[in-house]
């Protein structure tokens, strides 16, 4: 199967001004140039974890293994470059399968103007496996770390959360051009991006930074589709329960200092709503603060691997 | 699961130089200070497929995941920087599985001082994958490529073939060291790495360079493992068969102006030894010369994905 797959791969994947070699050799070469900090980061998707194959369109599924490898280096403000693309087909339609996989995630590529440098294709008998990794540079401004969170910063989030799963899961735009127009101009001292959860991967800059965080109830963006979500199961949960715990938002959590934080606010740069949701605090762990103004403590709920 | 697995992972990842940031943030920072050549390569391995767990060693398993990876960056003759490994594991015993892997593949990436950079780690009911990029740098003599043969070229080979499945496969070194040292002092024309098996493999070099090759039957080397295979089968496939298609002996095929050859084959500047096996020549396709002189077509067999 590999032979006919890496045959159609190559008269599908484009060439690169960055690829000295791209499919075909052992490895991919990738120019560098000049820059010195590359960033790479990598996922695994499974089918019947992260995705039901055949409950849902092949192409997105595609588009999404490179996107939430997209998110990534977003949360890093790196720029991206390059991607290698690993896959074990079901021996069952391994090609078609394949296909349809690249089909999904070559125009995201385009988009980001990333190089697909190479990868991996085998097939077997079990489920369907692809593992993507990413590869880009830190601006000149540097990266963005999880650790840099100070007391008093400001907690801002791009977009809405909760309920992604009724569609923004697959279709989310990684916030590449965001993070990078964020962190140009603007300075800012920690993200991540959302995948996990909004409370939990708040938990992550915290931990990183050694601080705490005070979220206000009443500030965070809630996603229409955490209220449907909310309201198809009859009032067992709530929609901000969903904003805070679903994950695979993939929009931005950002510490500011907080004349940094007003600036951002007042321009509102970005064609997404930037919005305070709550301080970081040297208190440790997360809180949430009720519309009523009583202060609890705020699990780090999401998805836990 | 992934929590308990990654504290333990950040006890034992060793720090690096090279790494500005490791594992615990989203992605990784690698400082490549002036090297701009990248080089990125990628395997993904699966139980059942590329080893069977249960019935083997499970470190040597996490050692061949990356060995194989730093095999393809030999075949660039490629400086190994770093490597980022992607898991899923069975979700029974995933904490122990995942440590037995990284308690195999930590002391290669010392061997071959390659910085774990981090990776992805999930688990699920299915069978354990592993997937593992690594990233290297071409030295100032570049990259070795598989399509810089040219006819006349002599094939040389180091080490011998045949009969990996017998232990070999697993504990095989790959041979950066011998790549690196070979293209800094020998004007080489091109390379790979015996994977899928040496007349697969070098059917690639001959396809990616446009030309065809003779192969002596006399001189191809066999490992006493391919002996082995052959006597243990009744007669059934010789041990030359094994040599040519057996595969996973992660050997070089090297391609080199007639001189060079002559050279590299006078000085022996390995450990290993360097052997010619034929030559590369105008007329396309792979044929091999029998002890009694005739020439054959020798059929590119070997492992097929």
């Amino acid at each position: 199967m590999e032979a006919a797959f890496l045959s159609w791969l190559r008269s599908q994947v484009p060439g690169h001004p960055r690829l000295q070699l791209g499919i075909g050799d052992d490895a991919a070469i990738l120019d560098l140039a000049s820059n010195s900090r590359c960033v790479l980061t990598t996922d695994m998707l499974n089918d019947g974890v992260d995705f039901v194959w055949g409950q849902c369109d092949g192409r997105l599924v595609g588009r999404k293994s490179l996107a939430v490898n997209l998110s990534d280096l977003a949360a890093m403000a790196a720029q991206p470059l390059a991607a290698l693309v690993s896959l074990t087909l079901p021996r069952r339609d391994a090609l078609a399968v394949g296909q349809q996989l690249y089909q999904g995630l070559l125009p995201l590529a385009d988009e980001f103007d990333v190089a697909i440098a190479g990868g991996d294709t085998g097939s077997w008998d079990g489920p369907l496996v692809i593992g993507i990794t990413a590869l880009g540079v830190a601006t000149e401004r540097g990266p963005l770390l999880r650790s840099g969170a100070r007391p008093g910063d400001a907690i801002i989030v791009t977009g809405s959360f909760g309920g992604s799963l009724l569609g923004r899961h697959f279709r989310f735009t990684p916030r590449v051009r965001e993070a990078l127009l964020l962190n140009e101009r603007y300075r800012l001292h920690a993200a991540t991006d959302v995948s996990d959860g909004l409370a939990l991967d708040l938990s992550h800059i915290t931990q990183e930074s050694g601080c705490g965080a005070l979220v206000e109830a009443a500030a965070v963006p809630i996603a229409d589709d955490a209220h449907r979500l909310a309201a198809a199961d009859g009032g067992r949960t709530t929609p901000l329960e969903h904003a805070l715990g679903d994950g695979e938002d993939f929009e931005l959590i950002l510490a500011a200092p907080p004349e940094e934080a007003a600036r951002l606010l007042r321009d509102q740069p970005l064609d997404v709503p930037l919005t305070r949701i709550g301080t970081f605090t040297a208190e440790r762990g997360l809180r949430i603060k009720t519309p009523d103004g009583r202060c609890e403590p705020l699990p780090p709920r999401g998805y836990e691997h």
